[in-house]
């Protein structure tokens, strides 16, 4: 029977590992110091994958520059590609949430792949003696660039499937406003009747809004894409050899597949996590709206007999557990909740990046996970939103109908003709009294029952006027 | 002619001061300093007067310790009681966003007071050989005991009204839930129709809430009243003679009228500034819940056709620049808006209270202006959301007794009796063709209408049934 | 072999369920709809047992009022305590992330009771005709009551939990606080040079802090046992029987051991979250100080020669990949960023509390997945703050005192002999020539050297003056 | 003696009018409804005047398109060129804080607009039968347009002069950086020391930041440019003549000189405040790293005996009431403030985004006044930090260079020689003995200090290595 552990030691002594664990003492010391959330860093695959290249394409630039020999760059690249095809994920298990800069992430990572080089060379787990993992898995860089750059690749992979998600909605929403362009209906604002507008047009907005969020996220990841692979601990770049930045960012884009950009000042990007905040900023953006838009659907199918009911949203599950038959609107709701968790996320984001001191921030680790949980809890709720309720609405057509052909504010149009005063007085009459705007204007004695019939098409009211008339 | 300046000086060299200025050169300085908000901390009536209290209750107790001579204390305390009566506050110039901890406002407040007490001494402006800001208006004294005592018995003084401002509104949602006691309605959950209920009942959940804050508030403000005054520096109490801390605070006490107690650990209670955030905390409370409360308002008085409609705000001024005769919920718009100020001013209380240092937290001038804000607008805007709308709110009793008539909710009344799945049959089956609920169960072979008729007395839903029925 | 799979239906139609399962249609609809976070309620443990605990006593008083049988009350009294035994919690499925104000979360608990309670009266799975989750095992209640009657239940008992940390890393600074009362050194305020203190002081001041916040919190705990169960559906206890909220509340109490009482007014309780942000204000509170203290505790051993180095922290893990022999303050880290998290969270529940609507707030799973996070996360930190850190922190001593010798700072103490100006000179000079103060002093004709020795006695600075001297 | 007062009415009545007031009825409704924070918008003087080039634009397209004859156009344009002069500003008297979204602030614009051409027209106060605030100023218009543009304008110049300042603080900073290009210092990672920079590097960074972040302000303001101008009531352009809305963009980008374009969808355009989110975010971020900045500067010149101080901050003015001689960092502290001042603003303007519903934001006055104090105030935060403290600092140069020499983090530079843990052993035995790392090198047998002296060049471990090396 093999021994069940194996000894492994760093500078505070020695430490027992499980003989079959991938990770070493720096992790199994992480492991102690951080039982915070019990969510390891393998719940963020991105992450993983994103450490596994940027280690692939460090080895290669090290190759290329005479600082790792040519075995053991290959071990260590083979070993990088079982993680990127999503083996071993079980293996890092520090906390989501650790001091340290992410140092224990980067640890778990240098471990894990020099085991597993090792394992690729034929030698046994902790033959560090062979292959290191600070001194040749970690070759050239420091967490301080490591970290930070994963970090960023991870997220640009998060982002781009938000922005999937998104468009799906996005054609959800303008697929419902082609389905309801002739559907008249009567605006509101500051939820008091206004003037009349299509369902359709109502429910372009949700998309173009969309659309324009796209826009915004899309400009966010290019901030994203640019790292600091190179600057090592502070940005000076000391202990990495002259070019190897270059090289190394070369090659992880181009393994990657990711456009990835050296930053311009490493110095600065080592310790500047603005790109997280603009970030941040963004999706507490797409949230607010997508908020709102949740606000309006449900306002809008707000019922079925003592509310708007403009609309119906398609029944998903049974409402109450007390009120048989009652419907609620819970695909909406749960965006709503994603959108108070986005922007809460935001301000942790917020904190933890004012919070950074002198040559680096500290705290990315929570940046991260905090970003990780928006773009993914975001991208979820926009495919359950499409699928389960945007995709299934109904108009009330008749109702719609009947409202704007009674509405009282249908005088505005009167404005130009007659001016806001009578318009008022026509509108406050038939409010009180409870008659058609009408029969109101010719008992008021201020237009002829012909002269109303002919201004108020309503179809007509849902643009600008035609100047002659 | 006088000329127009005098000369001061500090170590950093000579100033010429305005001749007339009651502010003298570290006043002068930091106005230059923090050109930041163009308003002055004479916008906080409240803070100083409770700069003059806190400076007479040390003079006096310095005189009775022996560290200050009755003169020079006879003419202090004359010129704290003219500030505390309202003059000179004009005198009052440093911005409210400063940096320095206080030390300008506590300076602003030294300076200003020297100087009228040199006046009532029979002295000219700057005579500080006679009486000094520093070394008699400030003896025994630090701008990090002095300033955040100024600030919380200001504090204070604010709760205090704000408290009369939300009984004033409590009172008011009270009177119309006694108005509104037998008014029968539908009420609603998740924006969908749920069971009855009366408006009174609906009104009276905003009198408890306001109820309940005041509670919360008045707890705050017991924290608040806790001062650190005879901590001098950083609470070791260097400087003040041995005993001068009680007697300060008693006197502070007495002269204010305001429970002041002095802190058990006068160091913890100079760095701490847990009762802000606590305070500002409970101010987020405040505000979170009356804006839910103004967007019920809001919600139930939307219409007037195409709304809910279960009321009527008294219309205050023209809603709209175009839409003639429309009416606008613009007093709880108005709350909304402090509402979501104050929760802003919330985080700047936080980010300020966290990021204290060591033995004080240099950023008090921040958290007091955001606390006065919140207190000040709250307070407003809770009288006039009573005054110039709940008193006026109507009840539309016709559409609400028709609504209930014809509600399909209703059916949850049955369930004790024919079971959850059953009463969904009916719900379902009344919403799908538009018949009433007991129509739909006698179709449908669950219950005669008799038995309906006997079951479904709207009245008797808004409470607990009789366990023996 | 047994057929895989059981049909259930509800009033959407019939639905597949995997027949071991003891959750039903309604808890694989709310699966479907809302695949968010991947987390599932089981990950709150507190939670599974408080509904447990609800349902437990909603049968007994049912039993009592002659609503239920006592032999279903028998099988569901049965099912609740294996839940609360910890049994079966696999089977709460529904992601913390969902909308329907907790009906999914009641549905999910009603249904694997119905089953549970099934099985112990030897029956199948799925025979709701003998147990029905909704007409017995939810019977007189609404997930209204229910699920926030739970999630307070379940919040009580980790704030129960956190108390108990805190009170450790409490008493962890207390120790240090005795162990390092006679050390002298040289406070700061704004990050210059005060005067002086004793370390013991200084680290008092954080047991002093955390003992005030265990008062605030136990406050906050004591609003969140007002429950409001008996409320049914919107308050008005709406087929509940007369008599039941007051017998349920009590036997709630009794079983959980929890003091829970019932809130006076229930249809307020039903649609109020206050208590929650109030909760969640005070977690702030808490998080704010303890990341203030982790942030001195970082300030306060920097270094090792080019920082404050007042104190050492014990090394836990190795603090750089490529800088040897560097050791980092990961463990304040990790407490800081659980304090940023918390304040996050906040921002999250606070968002959601205002989003409440008319008689319910629909957001309550947010609310307190939220708190949750935030009571679990600051426990841990505060564990893992003391036993890693705090209980090995040791002072510089050499250099703390060499430093109070060397203060220019002591200056302080002339004021009350010489005044604030004189002092200032001495002060000034001293910077600039890097003179000792005494011989400053004398040199600059104030004060002789004896004088000076006399006054300048250092820990008699660290307390208020004798009068007489 | 002419009448003290004139009376007006609109549909709620009539009201008297000091005679003199260029307001009117509607102005007056709103002073009264609105009693809040007692700041009148015309502490916007960008507001008042992006109104009057609204008016005026809109103007000009009436008379182009005969909505409008050519005398009252031209009165209204002189009135509009009087306010744009600064003239009148003082009867802008609503206050910032404001229910109806706006419309007081515009029916303020349009009564003092139409009173004063009146006045040019030879008219006295109160003839809207000749000239009408609402059919002549406010014709082809709608609040609900003319205010969101007005508040983007005015945003635009507030934007354009932070740019400004941020500028101008860069190229203080970059000054810095160049006079203290060949300062040789160590650098520090989560407050503990590392490897050796200069502190040119270190202030270069701060202008790089401040580079980027007017980099990312530019693209938020090009959002701002985007406007609505001619959606009239919600978007569709009712009651305003075909063509008006591009004819009224041009002139308004004409007129004011700002390139302001009109938005494809103008329905979305109306309801949606995302560019106010997006621009609050990046203020944030702006905000979030000169607070980052500032704590630098403070931490970096903290001492002047215990602590840091790498660099000496001018002194602006005496740093306490009781402490002579000590200088604060009063001016860092109050961006400091400022900062945590505009997140919390974020904050109000999220919430307020969020809370917009169906076709109008009725919140937008809250977001305008948070969006003004945040730009104002950062832009004067600039202007006090450059002027009064960056410009003025100075290097402790002796000490930096003594720290590098003495510094044990140099180890890090021996790493690609003898690796990380024989590095970390020599760093460790050094920090335990006190002794200098070639010393302990040596006694360790691991180098000699010939071979440390060639490799520890510390101005060259501020790069890259050579690779040969």
């Amino acid at each position: 029977m093999p021994p069940p552990f194996r000894a492994e030691h760093d500078f505070l002594g020695e430490k027992l590992i499980p003989a079959d664990a991938y990770w070493g003492v720096h992790t199994a010391r992480a492991v102690e110091n951080f039982p915070i959330s019990g969510t390891r860093i393998s719940a963020m695959p991105d992450l993983i994958r994103a450490l596994a290249f940027v280690k692939k394409a460090a080895a290669r630039a090290n190759a290329d520059l005479g600082a790792l020999d040519s075995q053991r760059v290959g071990a260590i690249v083979l070993a990088c590609d079982d993680l990127i095809s999503g083996k071993l994920h079980e293996e890092f298990v520090v906390d989501v949430i650790q001091g340290g800069a992410g140092t224990s992430t980067n640890m778990n990572a240098n471990e894990v792949i020099a085991n597993l080089a090792l394992e690729k060379l034929g030698f046994g787990k902790g033959r560090y003696d062979v292959l290191h993992p600070n001194d040749h898995v970690n070759a050239s860089q420091s967490t301080n660039d490591v970290y930070p750059t994963a970090v960023r690749l991870a997220l640009w992979s998060g982002i781009d499937r938000l922005l999937g998600s998104m468009a799906f909605l996005r054609e959800g929403f303008a697929a419902k406003a082609e389905e309801f362009k002739d559907v008249l209906k009567i605006g509101r604002t500051q939820l008091q009747d206004a003037v009349p507008m299509t369902l359709g047009q109502e429910f372009s907005t949700y998309a173009v809004m969309i659309g324009e969020d796209e826009a915004r996220l899309r400009e966010a990841r290019a901030l994203i894409q640019e790292i600091n692979l190179g600057a090592t601990a502070i940005g000076t770049g000391i202990n990495a050899p002259r070019g190897y930045a270059d090289l190394a960012c070369r090659y992880l884009a181009e393994d990657s597949g990711i456009p990835v950009v050296k930053s311009v000042n490493l110095i600065e990007a080592t310790q500047d996590t603005g790109a997280f905040v603009q970030l941040s900023g963004v999706l507490k953006r797409v949230a607010t709206k997508l908020s709102k838009t949740c606000n309006d659907l449900r306002l809008l199918s707000s019922g079925p007999q003592a509310g708007f009911g403009d609309i119906k949203l398609p029944p998903r599950q049974a409402g109450s557990s007390i009120m048989p038959g009652k419907v609620n609107p819970v695909i909406p709701e749960v965006m709503n909740q994603v959108a108070f968790e986005v922007i809460g996320n935001d301000m942790t984001v917020t904190m933890a990046s004012e919070a950074g001191q002198l040559q680096l921030n500290a705290f990315e680790p929570i940046m991260g996970w905090s970003l990780f949980k928006s773009i993914e809890h975001l991208s979820q709720a926009c495919l359950t939103l499409q699928t389960h309720c945007v995709a299934g609405i109904e108009a009330n057509r008749e109702l719609l109908a009947r409202r704007v052909r009674e509405s009282v504010t249908l005088v505005t149009a009167l404005n130009p003709l007659i001016g806001y005063e009578k318009a008022a007085l026509i509108a406050k009459t038939a409010i009180a009294t409870g008659r058609p705007i009408d029969e109101t204007a010719q008992a008021l004695g201020i237009l002829t029952r012909e002269q109303m019939d002919e201004l108020l098409v309503p179809d007509k009211l849902t643009e600008p006027m035609n100047p002659k008339a």
